[in-house]
């Protein structure tokens, strides 16, 4: 009896310790949990049997408390299926699915008495998301996370397309390299930059887009970033395994927590089509749905503005030529306005009649505000106050101008990092735009922040960043926040976070230049996330012909910036050229005049990262298609495979083409324009120059 | 002939490099300014020809640009005189005369094209007042301040009354000793707290209280501290220099300037009648006049307040027994209300009725706000939002029974140090208190800043101190400062700033006592840069009468007690113990009532730091005067010499003294009160217990 009782008891021990198995709804995608035998908690995942994520181990470590990562044993597991459709305010899809199975598991540490918590893993068939819970309990409490000691061990020298990890920038130029060649090319790759913290030789930031050489496609990130340290990853260059590596505060303490609370939901999107990598959704699914009431004051904004010709140099966002400021002392109309100043009454309404003419919702205008003369790299506290213009920028006179064209004018709000003085005048700032017909704003974080030794993307400032966008809700001002952390989905539960820049984007073809193939992977990386204010739709890609002394060149040809506005998905999306130059281009311009911002359905018709990516999306409500194609620094031919249109209907394309001898460095602005007539059948081989690509309107 | 020009150059070469002097206009005061061989700007003073500042070297350290350190020459110097008397809005005496002889010499590195300061150097006759000034020049700009380089070389080993320097926490007991000695206490010295962090073995605060071995007293300390960091002492204890040790922030700078702007002024107060140290108004004097207009809010304060019941732990701030709470998440009103809990309506309504029956003016309570339970020691970020009551506060109905009653109802912000969090609810919990009926406002700054690595008194939290009483002035509401930096005489440019009390105030006789002779030393430190919020008058000074567990004692006699209300000036003046005690006293409680809180006239009658103090004030705007006397732990008779009184008339004295056996440990509350009547040549002795007083009323 005694070898009986013995069996079943190692029976009962084994099912105890025994691993957790989790299928995706469609079955490719298993995820296996498990405790080690000193009880540290791993976990795996395959897809269609293959390893994307080999044994690695979950946890947190501690300063304060005991760290939560070993000695564990199981206490429980609860399992759940979910399927619902829910239409977001705006997006790529009316209609989003968010199907999954779910697995709970409850897990204790016999030397701590009282506390558990809960690893809540949902396997969906796009991919695996994440999360450690932190229930309220007699013994558990506050507790300070010294750092996050999740991994993801790889199967593999995957290629990835990376940027070095950094606690103050995105902006850097992707990577596209071997695992393997991370450490060798990290001191290259890591270019100045206004705020920069890079902190490891091997560090990483996420979306982290990867390839194994067996074709599978493996995306890493997170999402609801809300309360908690931005995550980046530091790899194992010898084991190939990445590990959490949370940004630190002033301190260097990377998180302060109060249960009950959890954190972020770590995200892994797997896929043997890349194309399905750009459709997933699984980040949006994972965060909370809206506690909006009315989000009727929340639409996607198409807008120009004064801005290339500051970035380009032709114009300057400054008042006067004086090197130092103070705000509230200096009285501007006894200065010298310099006649650079771009953001005057006269010239905006030159935007304002372009944009009225060409059926823009928006005029954005930067340089309208007191303090641009020394608001850079100064670390000054007192840099801006967001209310009061310059003497040449009459607030009251644009905005009836603008309303009398039914254009909305944009506000601009660059913090230059000083986030306490921000928040000190945030009410106020926001009470103003509201008072002047203003309803959205850009955002930005240019420099390192104040208070000095917080990093962009610390607890800190993610508390801050949500702080803005939620009391901007409270005036209905939608936010689109340059230079704050990459997004994690959040605007699903807060839809008036309707952009972010938060990487590099066109303004640094004016710094010198994006890579050719830049387009073809931000949609695999920071994309994954959330949209991009990317302010595309440069026609004159030669810098100097607006500022002689700027010899950088838009890496992309002319029809190509057509195409990022369907490549390139945002709710916000700007014609971020001069009108003078548009006024010369009428007829390609007409294709941005066209195209949808809000999307009833998407189709990733081709995509290969760092390569080339086809996509056609039907506007919401309307009969209308759009098709965007781009490649990188080769020629390629794309193929639009139209079946996505009704059938049995013909409709009337208007194709938006590289020329023949179209190349983006010698001949960038040979476009040319061809109508024809196409059906669900119809198949498409679509040329594209070198850095080329093609836009195109079905009706 | 060359000869005869080489002597005259030679000579203007003496004269271009030759010393300035100052003199104080009765010319007890020389102060000598000049530049050593290597161009290090240096001074002296000297009183009555004795040194008391040895040749010390000027300067500021800088990071980004040349430091402001050495290789100076003159550029030129400027000379003043001013002679003014003005009227501060509440103080010790109605006619305050600011009487110095300036100097300000420029001084320019030849190393540094384009580049000069100032050093402007007031000589009062009561002491020096120096600092510097970086005009706005092409040159001059921005800066970050590694260390201020200024110093005092003392002229020997001097007895001093000092506290260990420390970021983050003035509440030390005052330790008296040599110089020299200081090295050999600081460990001691330095006793916990919720937030401190000492920085040298040698450190020391300001005001720093001297007195050298022939009987000068000297007082280190700073005035108008504004947009900079609060000045600390670093003790060579070598060669006796204090050299100045400035707060750093979170990354270790100083100091963050923009040109044009200035230092701080650095303060030496001197005097060979330690009674014209306590008489001195340079502080004050080197302080801007307020721009404020309308001033007819801001009035001095007499309160009682539900708060030394939760000291003494009687009763709680917290309404449950939680340990953990998230405010906005948490039903108050579904959990079970502590008995213990003071801030409820009923028990409210008892101290405003106390208040009205004897005149007071206000009422504070503390915890009468969400968030209690666990507000402190856990860097918790949202931890009060200053406007949700507990279920058993009732604003409205307090608000109009106190008003009922003429009394005003004293609100309470406890901040924990969350400053951000603070900044944020800042015009909502004033609008809040402007809505309830409240003027007055206590805030506190326990524990820890968050921003997490800054200091209490480095430039970042100053410039947070001044936002707050800026801001508070807007809503007519005035200010005590708890936690915050050591006043530095800013009162007079903002006289909503009432009181602060940044030292170890009567609380800590709960926490354990504090010294005999601690109040005899106060007026000479901490008094020095202006009021101090010290809540005197505990009757009961046994606190275990209070609550069993809490053994500590006051360590005063219930006379002495009397007493500080006069010898400790405050605008603000509470009678903190229990009205249940009041009333079993109501003789002695009879000056309290009686006793001004705003004087034309102050007679500093008989003082000497740590020993003894006498001090007589005439009652604005009435023919009454009050006198205070308090000894240390020695018995002493007090000499009151009634000169200060009009001529030629009597007036009756109310007489308040320890009684004959009284002594501070074994018999506290025996006093006596005695009549009689007084003229100007009334020269009264006065016996004083261990550790006693005596206060006088004189109508």
């Amino acid at each position: 009896m005694t070898k009986l009782f013995t069996f079943l008891f190692l029976l009962i021990g084994i099912i105890s310790t025994q691993a957790q198995t989790l299928q995706s709804p469609n079955k490719n995608l298993t995820m296996t949990f498990s405790l080690t035998p000193n009880g540290t908690p791993v976990y795996e995942l395959k897809y269609k049997n293959k390893p994307v994520i080999k044994s690695s181990k979950l946890g947190i470590e501690t300063i304060d408390v005991p760290s939560f990562t070993e000695g564990f044993s199981q206490k429980g597991i609860t399992t759940a299926t979910f399927d619902e459709t829910w239409q977001p305010v705006w997006g790529e899809q009316k209609n989003i699915q968010n199907n999954y199975n779910e697995l709970v598991v409850s897990i204790e540490q016999k030397a701590v008495a009282n506390r558990y918590i809960n690893i809540r893993f949902r396997l969906f068939d796009d991919g695996l998301g994440f999360r450690y819970e932190f229930p309220e309990q007699s013994n558990l409490n506050y507790f300070t996370i010294k750092e996050e000691k999740t991994q993801f061990a790889l199967a593999g020298n995957h290629k990835a397309f990376w940027l070095p990890g950094d606690f103050d920038t995105q902006e850097y130029n992707t990577v596209t390299s071997k695992l393997s060649e991370v450490r060798g090319k990290m001191k290259e790759a890591t270019t100045p930059n206004a705020s920069q913290h890079p902190f490891s030789a091997t560090g990483l930031q996420t979306p982290l887009m990867m390839k194994s050489d067996d074709g599978l496609y493996i995306n890493i990130h997170e999402a609801a970033l809300v309360d908690y340290s931005c995550l980046s990853l530091e790899l194992d260059d010898k084991n190939m395994i990445l590990n959490a590596f949370l940004t630190p505060d002033a301190i260097g303490n990377k998180g302060y927590m109060q249960a009950p609370t959890q954190t972020p939901w770590r995200t892994i999107v797997v896929s043997d089509d890349a194309r399905k990598i750009l459709a997933s959704k699984m980040i949006l699914n994972l965060n909370e749905p809206t506690k909006y009431e009315d989000v009727s004051w929340i639409k996607p904004v198409k807008y120009i503005g004064v801005w290339w010709e500051l970035i380009t140099g032709k114009s300057s966002w400054a008042y006067n030529d004086m090197t130092s400021v103070k705000l509230g002392e200096l009285d501007y109309s006894k200065t010298k306005a310099s006649p650079k100043h771009a953001a005057n009454t006269a010239h905006v309404k030159e935007y304002i009649d372009f944009a009225s003419k060409h059926g823009f919702d928006a005029v954005l205008v930067e340089g309208w505000n007191e303090g641009w003369e020394d608001w850079f790299g100064k670390s000054k506290d007192y840099v801006f106050d967001f209310v009061t213009p310059y003497p040449d920028f009459n607030v009251k006179e644009l905005h009836e101008y603008a309303a009398s064209k039914n254009v909305k004018m944009m506000m601009h709000h660059e913090t230059s990092g000083s986030v306490r003085n921000y928040e000190r005048h945030m009410d106020k700032a926001y009470q103003f735009m509201v008072d002047n017909g203003y309803n959205s704003v850009k955002s930005g974080y240019v420099g390192d922040i104040i208070p000095r030794g917080e990093f962009h993307y610390g607890q800190w400032m993610n508390n801050h960043y949500l702080y803005a966008v939620t009391k901007a809700a409270e005036y209905k001002i939608m936010v689109n926040a340059h230079e704050a952390v990459r997004p994690t989905g959040l605007s699903r539960t807060y839809p008036n976070l309707i952009g972010n820049e938060s990487a590099r984007g066109t303004e640094y073809e004016s710094f010198g230049g994006n890579n050719a193939d830049h387009t073809t992977i931000l949609p695999f990386t920071r994309l994954m996330g959330g949209p991009m204010d990317y302010t595309p739709g440069i026609f004159q890609t030669q810098i100097n012909a607006y500022n002689p002394d700027n010899n950088s060149f838009v890496h992309t040809t002319l029809a190509k910036q057509l195409a990022l506005y369907v490549t390139m998905y945002s709710p916000l999306q700007m014609a971020a050229d001069l009108p003078e130059t548009y006024n010369k281009h009428l007829d390609a311009f007409q294709f941005i005049k066209d195209v949808a911002i809000d999307w009833d359905e998407t189709f990733i018709l081709e995509a290969e990262p760092g390569d080339f990516i086809t996509i056609a999306r039907k506007a919401k409500g309307k009969n209308e298609w759009f098709i965007g194609g781009i490649t990188d620094e080769n020629k390629r031919t794309a193929t639009v495979d139209f079946s996505f249109l009704p059938k049995g209907k013909t409709f009337e394309a208007i194709i938006y083409a590289d020329g023949k001898d179209a190349d983006y460095i010698t001949n960038p602005q040979s476009y040319q324009i061809k109508k024809m007539k196409v059906t669900s059948k119809t198949k498409l081989k679509q040329p594209m120059a070198t850095s080329g690509g093609f836009a195109i309107s079905v009706k």
